[in-house]
């Protein structure tokens, strides 16, 4: 028996790896989220499904529901495979299940995936580090409710370039608070949809990216590398 | 013509994303660098290959040669490969390649790879972020020389995980600048060769960990997600 913690990238399918698909080939049973993108499941075809995330309206099954879903699979089949988006250990309680796992004595193997965090930008043609301009990075999560008393997230990150992952929901409080640390002329760039076919770029400021039009998924890049995103878009406009 | 700027992930050839390789086959040429493994070349079965990276003891082209030689095989060939370790566009100089191909009317395609910064931990069972322990996570360069007169990286980040790529040249340097903003005892993982046979894990804290036996490539992870990998593998240990 052996449990795969697989990531399944931000969403294109052909930006899966071979080392997920070849896990997903063996899976007896697939356990897995809401996915940007559900033709991932093709490469497991002929697997028994199990979907644990969110349905629309209703809440998704709590972390320790699907820990004992995992372990009872993995009890069950030679091969599972916990399949989720991007990375499994970037925001995706990669960590938590695999404790859970291992503290039952079920073998735990990790395939990592592009995390939608860098994927995304770099699809587009945003380079979230370059050489003058940014050489240091921070990922972090928009999903914290920033009226939580004891807040993780502080916001007052010194980082050239700030990617907010799950950026949405929060987007207007959040805004205001890495406001107060950064210029509020700073430039922002919101990707909806990341590398899908319905995929949407926002450029605005600090200041104005929570007053556009913005629906989730989308990913959120602050910092001056998105002046570069906006020359190479320059650039291609006169191909 | 058209030149894909493709990332080769961390090393484990199972590790590049399908659009990778589809890239690779249609290739006319392969331009890459050092790579952490070669065996990815092998996708590129009768392709054209030219190595612009580092041999032992000789420097590399720079940077203007290489966009040079880009153009130049952009111009000439349908289908040119840009092949880079990890992503394109995490310290692998993808943004400047892009705009001085595009300055020249060469179209460029992005095909984002894992990168080594979170791939490499995530393949060992160390999450970059974990709830509760860390919702934020900075990824920087350990190449810039630290007795530069204008540096870039400060080296006061505080979020919970840091990752250092290309540590190891100035890692005592680092580790000094980073104790000023972070306990000593802070723990730090260090993992050299990451997803390839000849990997090695080494762990200590900010204080004692350049005085351990450590050689290049390698990756330094600090925060406390480090402690939750000890305690991972304290449970694989007991299966």
């Amino acid at each position: 028996m052996v449990v795969y913690l697989v990531g399944a990238g931000p969403g294109d399918p052909d930006l899966v790896t071979l080392k997920a698909i070849k896990a997903l080939e063996m899976a007896d049973v697939v356990v897995y989220d809401r996915l940007a993108n559900e033709e991932i499941l093709k490469y497991a075809n002929g697997s028994e499904m199990i979907y644990v995330g969110k349905r629309a309206g209703a809440h998704s099954k709590k972390q320790e529901e699907i820990n004992e879903i995992l372990i009872e699979q993995g009890k069950k089949h030679d091969t599972v495979v916990r399949l989720k988006g991007g990375d499994p250990f970037v925001f995706g309680r990669g960590g938590e299940e695999m404790m859970a796992l291992l503290g039952e004595g079920i073998p735990v193997e990790l395939v990592p995936g592009v995390t939608s965090a860098i994927g995304v930008p770099t699809t587009v043609g945003l380079p979230v580090t370059h050489r003058g301009v940014a050489t240091s990075l921070t990922v972090v999560t928009g999903h914290e409710d920033p009226t939580k008393k004891e807040k993780q997230v502080q916001w007052n990150y010194n980082t050239d370039t700030i990617v907010i992952l799950m950026g949405v929901g929060h987007l207007e409080e959040n805004m205001r608070e890495i406001k107060k640390h950064k210029d509020p002329q700073t430039p922002v760039c919101v990707i909806e949809n990341g590398t899908m076919p319905d995929e949407r770029i926002i450029t605005g400021t600090l200041e104005n990216i929570a007053q556009k039009d913005i629906n989730p998924p989308a990913l959120v890049i602050i910092g001056p590398v998105v002046d570069v995103f906006k020359s190479i878009k320059k650039l291609e406009d006169k191909l």
